[in-house]
Formats: structure tokens, C-alpha cells, sequence
């Protein structure tokens, strides 16, 4: 399987499919539903909605029966990059390659349409059709899925504790430090980054009405892959080619506890793997077809390889 | 029926309940738990989710069997008003007579408070256990309610045309302008205000599973009283004891677009009546107990009259 194929493929449903949501939302202010199409324009590797479906897929469905819920997924997961990118949070200019939402449309707008785009979520969750096979139980237990990963207990916790730990290595790093900031370095990961792709996996579980068993078989597999994710993404913020990553580089100006920062780029890389390692015996329990479980298993491997 | 004491007695249940499901969610964050609890704690009159108990009991259950929906409603509403007073926004320092969220905990923490009380009101709303009288069905049709009347579609649309509407009355009122600003006014006031309102009745109809015509009737009431209670609102910013309303009239300092500004405070009040008057038949033909349609009626009026 070619898992870089996969997930381009698997990328293009979903960006095929996420305007004309976000058109059947549009209202009758065009400037708002302006905001909200650019930060979901800017493409990305979709790879929240990718590992929906594929999830999904392992109980015997197809990823497009789940289409409106990968696309739903996607739309949160922008607005936390919209409202992250805000002067009054990490004030960046580029995302993407791009000037980012409130660069374009102005500090309100940018706000608004984070706003609109985390309770559209929903709306385009909870008012699509699906085929017979996600019950309105599975569709109930997948919204409630992205609700708590998405809140206070999940990726708004890690958001916020990201914003604290601001500066926190200005006057650089000692053992204690090191030891201390690693701790909260586990906390602001898990949930800024690993909560919502976590939320991919059992969103597509519960979609599928997965037996308990199996959904937390994935969920644990959803964590160790985001967490992996995000060390890597702490790599490539040091090493990465700025032009492929098409951002900044805002951590090293913030003086951001990071993986990378604490460990060196070698002990990162060391860590990283582990993850992956980690993450991919999780599969090995979970019932169903094989060709999903496979294509799971790649994209572990390509989360922890990537360059952007 | 005092209608007073009724919405007060209700209210109570709700201050009461909002507080444990906010430290339910609180995540191991103090200080965001802390500013998701500040501007719920600030009281107003639960006037959305005394609605949403009212237009429930119509059908033959109890307001109590819905307080987690009640309360996910209220949270939605208290996270508005949070990004609202936002200095992008309206940029006001005072609200129901305590310095703003953003004053207290900073602007970063006031953006990811409003954040997770609008994502966390699903949380609560699809996690909390109901009464074997309110069906999945049910419950899965509030939660697209709640998101649509709060999105795109609604109430951040009125938000973001309020925003644009910004300094529209500097240079005076003509007759051209009072004509265009009034026609503007009326969308903003529909999807700023009343699609909250609106929802309320929506979502306790929802959950009792009421026909779809007794839906309608109570969703054209909401709407009426919606607006009623804005274009009152409009009139206690001009007239209002600034004590009592606890806030700083920002309306006029921002030469906005209000009726009060457009038609005088006399047309404003002429406005209001006509449009409680509008409301009250509108619950004529909904089948169902007379108490709490008249619980309903007399929040009609008591939106029409209030002083605060």
C-alpha cells in the first residue's frame, strides 16, 4: 500500500466535500462565510478526516457513508488553528504558506468565524443523511466524541496550557527544568494535539457502532499516533524546511517548551518512534477487515516520517 | 401566576445545576475551569433556558427532566456574550455589573473560555442521562437545533453583520438611511437575538418530541419574543438605570444601529408591543397543559416590560 497515495486520495473526498458544506451554512453574510471557507481552502493533509474513515472502514463500511463527519471533524480542528493564530494567542501571520485568517479578514471576523466553524461542526454532524448502517445512537456517541476531546477537558486544556508555558525555557534549560517541563510537555500534547486525532479514530468507531472493546483498542492507538504527530511536529518546527511547512517557525521565537527543545532533536526522533512503535501492536486486537487496519497502520508509520 | 417569581423560582434550578456541570468538565486547567465559571456565575435571568423548561412541560413532562439542556443552552448563550465583549468585538469592560471575563483572566484565556462553554454546552447536552420520556430522537434533533440556531446561519451571523453595522448613525439619521439601517437592524436583531430565543422553545419541543406544527408555533413564538426582547433591550440602553442593567451603554458610544436610534424611544416601545402581541396567539393552537403555555405567555410579557 502506498500510504502517501492513500491519504492524497483519501484528502480529495474531503476536499471536494467540505465547501459545499460550508455553502449549505453560508447565511446570508458573505463576509463571514468568506472567513470560514479560506482557513478550510488552505488544504492540509486532512489527516484527522482521513483516519476517520478509515476507522470506520475496519467494521465494514465506506469512508463516504461517513463523509459529513470527517468534514465535521475537519472544520474544528480549523477553527483551532484560526483562533490559535490570533494576536491575542500564538500571533502568527502564516499558516500554510498563507496570511492567516485574521490577517485577511480582521481580528472580529477571525474570531466569528472560529466560532461559526466549531458549532457548524456540528450542524453539519448532526444534520447530514448517512446510510442505514450509522445508527442514530452511533451518530449520537460520535458527537458527543468530538464535543469532550474538543472542550475543556480535551484540546481547549492543552491550548490553554500551551499559553502558560509560554517562555517557560527564557533563561534556558536545567535538569530540574528539563524534568519539569517534560511533565507539562506530556499534558499541553496530549491534549492540544492528540485529543483531537484520538477523536478521528473513535468517531469512526462509534459511527460504526464498534463493540467497546475495539473502541478502545483505537482510541489508545489514536493518542500514541497523536502524540507521535506532535513530536514530530516539534522536529520539524527545528529542522523542518520552513517553505514545505509553510509557517514560521513561532515556537523558537516564543521560547516554547517543545520536545525538540528538551531532548534535542535526536532524543525527539527517539521519542517519536517509540510512540509509533507503540502505537501500531494496538491494531493487532481490533476485529474486522484488514485493508483498513493496514492503511491505519501506514499512516502511523507516514505521521511519525513526515516532513511537513 | 406571578411571572416574576415563576422565571426566578426556575432560574434558581438553573444557577444551581450550571455549576456542577461546569467543574464536571473541568480538566486539570484551574485557571481556565475558572474562567468558564466566572461569567456563568454572573446570574441574568435564565431567561433561554426557563423557555426551554416551559415549552418542554407543554407536553406533559417536568422543566427538571431537561435541566442538562436548559443549562447547555444557557452556556451557549454565556459564551456570546464572552467573545462578544472581546476587544476585537464590542470591547466592553463591564457586563451585568462585574468587569468582563477578558478584564479578569486576560484576553487569551476570555477567547478559550467562550471556546469550551460552546463546545462543552454538546458535551453536556449529549452526556447528561434523561428520563426514558426524552428519546435519542429527541435529544439528537436539540443538539442540531442548538448548532444551527448558533451558527452561521444564526446567531454569529447576526453577530458579524452587527459588527459591520458599526458607526452606520455617524453623519446623522435621513429618511434613506433610517429606511436602509432599519432593514439591516431587523436581520441583525433575527439572528443576533432572537435565534437564541428561538432555540429554547425549539429544543424543549425537540426533546418532548412534539408534532412538527406545535414545533413551528412555538418556533414563530421564539422568534417574536426574540425580538421583543431585543428592541427592549435597545430601549433600556437609552432609558435603562445603568445600575441596574449593569452595564456601560456602549450602544451609544459606538453610534450603533438601534430601533431606539432609528424610531425614537416611543416607536422602539410601539415596536415591542406589537410584536409581544404578535406572540401570544401564536400559542392558541399548540395542544397540550394550559400552565405552562401561560408560563410562556407571561414570559411574553414580562420580556416586553422588564426594566433590566
Amino acid at each position: 500500500m502506498d500510504i502517501e497515495k492513500y491519504v492524497k486520495r483519501r484528502a480529495e473526498a474531503v476536499n471536494s466535500a467540505l465547501p459545499r458544506f460550508v455553502r449549505g451554512l453560508a447565511g446570508a453574510d458573505p463576509r463571514l462565510a468568506e472567513a470560514m471557507a479560506y482557513p478550510l481552502a488552505a488544504g492540509g493533509k486532512r489527516l484527522r478526516p482521513v483516519l476517520l474513515g478509515a476507522a470506520y472502514e475496519i467494521f465494514g463500511g465506506k469512508a463516504g457513508d461517513v463523509l459529513p463527519a470527517a468534514c465535521a471533524l475537519e472544520m474544528v480542528h480549523t477553527y483551532s488553528l484560526v483562533h490559535d493564530d490570533l494576536p491575542a494567542m500564538d500571533d502568527d501571520d502564516l499558516r500554510r504558506g498563507r496570511p492567516t485568517t485574521h490577517k485577511v479578514y480582521g481580528e472580529a471576523l477571525g474570531i466569528l468565524a472560529g466560532d461559526a466553524l466549531l458549532t457548524d461542526a456540528f450542524t453539519v454532524l448532526l444534520s447530514s443523511r448517512y446510510p442505514a448502517r450509522v445508527k442514530p445512537a452511533g451518530l449520537a456517541a460520535a458527537a458527543r466524541v468530538l464535543a469532550s476531546r474538543a472542550g475543556a477537558r480535551g484540546m481547549v486544556s492543552g491550548q490553554a496550557a500551551d499559553l502558560g508555558a509560554e517562555g517557560f525555557l527564557r533563561g534556558g534549560v536545567t535538569p530540574a527544568r528539563r524534568r519539569k517541563g517534560l511533565e507539562l510537555l506530556a499534558y499541553i500534547h496530549l491534549h492540544k494535539t492528540a485529543d483531537l486525532i484520538t477523536a478521528a479514530v473513535e468517531m469512526g468507531a462509534a459511527l460504526a457502532g464498534a463493540p467497546e472493546k475495539d473502541f478502545k483498542a483505537l482510541s489508545s492507538f489514536g493518542r500514541d499516533i497523536g502524540l507521535c504527530f506532535q513530536v514530530a511536529d516539534d522536529i520539524l518546527d527545528v529542522v523542518g524546511d520552513k517553505k514545505k511547512l509553510g509557517k514560521s517557525g513561532s515556537d523558537a521565537r516564543n521560547a516554547k517548551l517543545t520536545f525538540a527543545s528538551l531532548l534535542g532533536v535526536d532524543g525527539a526522533r527517539c521519542k517519536a518512534e517509540a510512540l509509533m512503535r507503540r502505537a501500531l501492536p494496538r491494531l493487532a486486537g481490533v476485529r474486522g477487515a484488514a485493508g483498513p487496519k493496514a492503511a491505519l497502520a501506514g499512516i502511523a508509520e507516514f505521521v511519525y516520517r513526515r516532513d511537513n
